[in-house]
């Protein structure tokens, strides 16, 4: 397994993987969809990065998004981390995270913000963060729709 | 004056808007100008809008952005919002805020989200906000840079 980051080539590949990845609703795969053609196709932008794992098949196991925060001097925000349902349990988006962090650590990055729903904190999302130094910093209630709150994890590094 | 949607052919006025609003760091003008060419050639996206005041003799008095929060079912973020330097202290960005709290109620939206820094905090911003109803209802510790918070104001409709 290596990690590389994601080319124009890949996409196919890479949208085969968001499809596999079916705890994602339909509006969470189009808005990944969208980041990563900005990602790929907005030469200028500087807001999303894409980096996958490789399995020694070239299979596609897990990716995540994420960037530096716009505005900020030393924030990046996580913005989608997934594996494959096939490839799951080996701690691939552990990795994952674990290379964006050395990523940020060699340009000068010190916070790490992920915001995500309250709804996936009742699945192992929460023990996964916490495993990670991420802890919960901000809530705001019925964020996302009535009773679904947005979390706000952040993991100074 | 009244408030008016932007289109393509208001570019040129709205960047000397911009430009004359020196509150707004270069960083700052550059992330506005980013949003506005989004809003304005990518007819794709629905996650910006921009109004404008326009007075009598047609120039822009000030601006708002604002946008439906992907993945939520009734939150809007406020993104920006300035008023020229001629125009100040005549409540032209409550009126726009107040046209936006009615475009999201015609919509079904129910909570309004503005992320600020702490530093604007000095100056009249949480007066403003507070008078508008929304509350401080999160805060990320020098999340922009080292003692520069990010507070997170929620008004709830």
């Amino acid at each position: 397994m290596k990690i590389k980051q994601v080319v124009l080539n890949d996409r196919p590949k890479l949208i085969q993987l968001f499809e596999s990845i079916t705890i994602f609703t339909p509006d969470e795969q189009e808005v990944i969809k969208e980041l990563l053609d900005t990602y790929l196709y907005n030469p200028n932008q500087k807001d999303y990065i894409f980096f996958v794992t490789q399995e020694d098949d070239q299979a596609f196991s897990s990716f995540i998004c994420f960037g530096p925060t716009p505005m900020t001097k030393e924030t990046y925000d996580l913005y989608w981390v997934g594996t494959s349902p096939h490839h799951r349990r080996k701690g691939l988006a552990k990795k994952l995270i674990e290379f964006m962090m050395e990523y940020m650590r060699e340009r000068g990055g010190s916070i790490m913000r992920i915001e995500t729903s309250g709804q996936d904190s009742y699945n192992e999302t929460v023990a996964f963060y916490n495993g990670l130094n991420f802890t919960e910093e901000a809530r705001i209630k019925d964020f996302y729709k009535k009773g679904d709150d947005l979390i706000v994890y952040i993991c100074r590094l």
